[in-house]
């Protein structure tokens, strides 16, 4: 049920990062990306992947690590990501890109979840760094980093208090809690007739 | 496997216009959007669902389908969409979206499609003209119209040509093919060190 696949796939911040991941097993994931909508068929994304320790390690000090947790400043040594795949814009084929990126990055999570890894992501990047570690050229626009590995974490979906509060928070256990708004809050109206 | 279900989650642009859709379905699918990833957790996607003929109609007179088939204006009447659901941007809460829209259309076309249905993310929409045929308030803004329905068209996946043609077409058996570029084109490369 993809249903249970969609719930199951929480955004993961803390990984076990003594689980290395094959690149055969990113190419999966981005062509699951590769298979799915692209706005006009143009299919202008393209993608940078890393499983190695030491390109990692260069790419995690471009990112920036969940807003909300002002005390936590991403995930130490020992619980980072163990791969990355970097989403590109080739404005060569098109000049802006709407939301294919959010359709080839849901694809690839939801790919990694079911093969028990998870994922973020991230569009907190610091671009040029990023451009610079990883030899970018010009005429690609960074449009995320998804972030994978083997997780470390349990998260929760709770809901939107009255308050209106949709910040993410952990608990005394390093549980996530993820508030989301209800389905009356987000469905203005339906039109059966 | 998500992969199977992704293969299958083709763009629909024909359905049997026979078949309703209830409103516990669409609510269903939406479900599954409110659930997945939104950058920040700020989930400022808002929906309206129409299952109706008579507004499923004005809502078709809003969209432009498949610019790449010159000689087709759409599906016809008995081939048209039996639902529909308009996703739209809350200003109130986020200026301007990145991709959530996206994750939530994958997320919601994944669901179709596992309870065979089919459908379409319409960017190429009429916008003042639905704002006023569904009393869209000015706060919100239209992002998406999916349209979804029982699928009556096939549609197969190819490969991009040596001369980059991404251009899907239709067979003389109404077979609508969708050439898709290679996994070896769009991965730049790999770091694994």
């Amino acid at each position: 049920m993809i249903a249970d696949l969609i719930k199951a796939n929480r955004s993961c911040r803390r990984f076990d990062q003594g689980h290395r991941i094959k690149s055969e097993r990113l190419l999966e994931l981005v062509d699951l990306a590769r298979l799915s909508a692209s706005a006009a068929n143009l299919q202008p994304l393209k993608y940078i992947l890393s499983n190695g320790p030491q390109t990692n390690a260069r790419i995690f000090d471009c990112l920036k690590w969940a807003g909300y947790l002002k005390s936590w400043n991403g995930p130490v040594e020992g619980e980072r990501p163990t791969a990355y795949i970097v989403v590109l814009n080739d404005t060569r084929i098109c000049a802006k890109v709407d939301c294919d990126h959010g359709i080839a990055g849901q694809s690839i999570l939801l790919g990694a979840r079911e093969k028990g890894l998870a994922g973020c992501m991230i569009a907190a990047v610091n671009r040029p760094k990023l451009s610079n570690v990883l030899h970018i050229d010009a005429c690609y626009q960074i449009l995320l980093v998804l972030a994978i590995g083997k997780p470390k974490e349990k998260a929760v979906i709770g809901t939107v208090d009255a308050d209106g509060n949709i910040q993410y928070w952990r608990d005394e256990n390093h549980i996530h809690h993820v508030p989301k708004r209800s389905l009356e809050e987000i469905v203005i109206r339906c039109y059966d007739g």
